[in-house]
């Protein structure tokens, strides 16, 4: 069983999960998943297609048409993670060490959305359908948790290639819901709460007004409902945030032609990146608000996309301050240009 | 010259810093740098002893006995960086962009300190008697900066190995000193001061008493002046943290004992890391108080060692929460007993 603790010295919380029994000088040599993603060969992949028995359905999948459990012609599947980081089946407890260090009984949910039955597909060639699906299975997700009283936060994530922490090839994201609403978003929702304290604006609402009449705009691209951007602090060279052109702070309330629209959006970024960078590793994050607060006024639901493409260090761990080499001017024109 | 650019959506600030002129594509191929060290093979190194003159003495430098231009034999130089982040050569200026977003120009400090001639010291071999002429650099230039009225923070690092961010061999420091407060620091200076305004004690001089007294403890090692253990919620694998048993929120005061007692901790404990983790990648950074309050109560300067040997991966970024497959106990019995 996991322990979420607190650090005594900072916002930070840490999941202490050693339950895949991993010791200190394991980490001396590497790792047998490492080997496999490196070397392309891999064990029969349990996310494929026809490998359905090695990770049998769990959650939820979709389907094109009717469920045909003999074609198995799914779209994409929900599984239990192998080694979740929490546990559904657990109590929330709160404990104490020595009367002075805090931490909570690993409680929550860690699953994993097969986006796809094809082991090759990724963003960048999925094509729209299959997109649109990805996105429908994320807001089910979303929702399943929500109702969960002991969750207070839903992070969906996507790791991709062995550089952004995939430890599997196959197309997937994860779905982790926590009892502590994270630090980075308690920060985000500070920052947005003073600015529509000040302004009585949505500053994302702000940020897309701001792009869409600059002079020399860090927009990527846009269609009818979402909007693009390299944001104006990039921390990371082409880092690329997604906003709803529509005011919303929860993440599940999507609309058909949103849904259509943001899988279009994807598609156009992760095929630009995919150009431009030549393919390289990233990581995907879907910020939301948390889950009793889904109508706040100043927070904006978003996606986060960051190449792994440099290395943050001793100045980035030690201030959380980036040093970014390519101005988000410079890369929005790129990602622009490199899409095809 | 270099922005300092605030995040309009939370407390994040980055250093844009275009100065090598390096564009998106370029990421798309493996780096000089990069092939470099992994190769190992490299142009004549400017920072070895008897190559004074390919990055000629410019800051500061420690010399065992008289300085001998005829001999060159320094122990530790300070040199200006190549490619400063910030540069001291700059007026502080507050601006804006389309009435909406902020930068300061890129006004600071990029030092690179030199910590021995010879190119394959590392902080476990080097032996303490060069160990505290890296201490007594790192306290100069710490003091040396603190002059600066602009400058608002000090952040000393090490970046060793490729994975952990180094560009070069040559065993180096860093120091940037920075116009403002950064985001982690405020973090800790918040935290630690509602501890002492609900406990009136300091949380790190709590931390050494509560070790010291626990059950199962996370203590490494300790000396008469320094203790070095692995904390309650280390985010990675066998991070490390070294304090001061003296309370001290400045890190340039330090006495002639404690600068043998942790030239003898820093040699313990990276003999211990490279013992267990086979000579790992790993960053080093000291935490201190920010330059204009010294002397608080609250804030205690420490080492912070995070071997690089796992991912920070989406679901970190995503929600500053972090996943430890080893409990920082199993670190603490692994580095106590992988000490020579």
């Amino acid at each position: 069983m996991s322990e979420i603790r607190k650090d005594p010295c900072s916002p930070t919380w840490v999941i202490v999960a050693t339950e895949r029994g991993k010791r200190p000088c394991d980490f001396a040599e590497k790792s047998q998943d490492e080997e496999e993603i490196t070397s392309g060969k891999s064990r029969p992949c349990p996310f494929c297609g026809g490998e359905e028995v090695e990770a049998p359905f769990k959650a939820f999948s979709i389907w094109p048409g009717e469920i045909d459990k003999k074609t198995m012609d799914w779209r994409t599947r929900v599984l239990a993670n192998k080694f979740p980081a929490l546990r559904a089946s657990a109590e929330l407890i709160q404990e104490e060490v020595g009367g002075f260090y805090h931490f909570l009984s690993g409680v929550g949910g860690h699953e994993v959305i097969v986006e796809s039955r094809r082991h090759a597909d990724t963003f960048a060639t999925m094509g729209r359908n299959q997109l649109e699906a990805v996105i429908r299975t994320y807001c089910q997700r979303h929702k399943y948790w929500h109702k969960d009283p002991r969750i207070a936060y839903v992070l969906i994530f996507k790791n991709y290639g062995l550089a952004a922490g995939a430890s599997l090839a196959h197309p997937h994201s994860q779905l982790v819901a926590t009892p502590i609403i994270p630090s980075r978003i308690t920060q985000e929702l500070e920052e947005t709460k003073t600015f529509y304290e000040q302004e009585n604006k949505c500053v994302y609402c702000e940020i897309i007004r701001t792009e869409q009449k600059a002079k020399v705009s860090r927009k990527i691209w846009e269609n009818d409902t979402m909007f693009a951007l390299c944001p104006f602090a990039s921390r990371f060279p082409c880092e690329v945030v997604i906003l709803p052109k529509r005011h919303a702070a929860a993440f599940d309330v999507l609309s058909d032609q949103e849904i259509k629209d943001l899988a279009q959006i994807l598609t156009r970024i992760f095929k630009g990146i995919a150009a431009v960078l030549n393919d390289p590793p990233y990581n995907v994050m879907i910020h939301a608000a948390p889950q009793r607060t889904p109508g706040l006024l100043y927070y904006h639901w978003h996606i986060e996309i960051i190449p792994r493409i440099t290395m943050p260090a001793g100045f980035e761990w030690g201030t959380g301050i980036y040093i970014n080499v390519i101005s988000p001017e410079d890369a929005a024109k790129a990602l622009r240009g490199g899409i095809c």
